[in-house]
């Protein structure tokens, strides 16, 4: 999984039937204390995140392993917000 | 998923037999702004998509979670054409 | 997918004994003129495609999406040979 | 498989209810020497590693091959912890 | 598939229950000359490959497409040892 932040919204009126209603988000990925580096990329909310926040992204066919993204075309999903991380014994970021 | 721009189209006589009448564009990735940036890569479109489109990609097994590209092989499907992006509160794409 | 160019040949004697009688070719991505760029990768051959010829090839479990790779140990296959690419209204290459 | 070192913790109140009770570890890949490079991933850890561990991952779908993965929205699995790595004849690294 | 040479040897004790007996080998990325580089990464052997063999491996779910890693949890297989690259008409690797 990556850390990444939630940076933008998409609109997408033409898409695959099976993504009506589907919150489609635009993140870049981060280093562990939140600051984000490298190019955006777009992954299914399934967690009512919003911009700003800390996730974790799946990708691949990973991606399509919940509910809300079975066997859709999909590639990365946030699995997770994040409260806090821990490296070397310090927190390197706190919501 | 990847925001890219479809910049060109292939001709392929010679092609694996369940990809006959398939359309496979080639595209560019792009940043939140639409300008494009790294190497070409070819997808599958299944949504009437042109030249000049900004689209979302699905890549790996998710490229093959579509009505026209299910068990084929291919590994790259457009699945949406965007409207607009919003990054930071501002419109950083608009059609 | 990518636009690769076919550069060479692959023997191997001790194999999978799956991929008896497969052809393994080397290839390298290609920009939309077929220049090669970047290290060289091995996919499967499916369509008696040669040295020198520019094809598509498709990755991962979609290398897996043919006939002859059907559950075999390859990830990735050349599923197009390239007649013609355009770009921005301008054939870029031209079998 | 990338060898990588287990250099922190993550901990997330809203996550996919199918990893309650995962532990899921900030990693960075190495070289055979143990010494780290590159962004940080996330994986799940199904082996009671911890902080300073050098361990293989296992990614993309091959990250749900374990008991405690199977069917889940994760995309890299730690699926061993390293005793000791040898390259050309000399030990490069030991727990 | 990648062309890599086979660099050095893992020992894990708590690994994953069925990658008991399992060989995972180290390997870096190569050239069509043999020649190393890029980053290791670790692979499981099927063929008895040894350390200074030149092989090919396949990668994701590819990994586990062989009798002896189906369903594990690991994502590259040594799948070919190459006897001999030819490149333009000129053998630039011979065992």
């Amino acid at each position: 999984m990556l850390i990444s932040l939630v940076i933008g919204t998409t609109v997408s009126t033409i898409k695959d039937p099976t993504l009506s209603g589907r919150k489609l988000l635009i993140l870049r990925q981060t280093d562990v204390d939140g600051k984000a580096f490298g190019k955006p990329y777009v992954a299914v909310d399934t967690l009512d995140a919003g911009v700003g926040d800390l996730v974790l992204t799946a990708h691949g066919s990973s991606g399509r392993m919940t509910e809300l993204t079975k066997n859709k075309p999909v590639d990365a999903v946030i699995m997770a917000v994040i409260d806090h991380l821990e490296v070397g014994g310090k927190v390197t970021f706190d919501k």
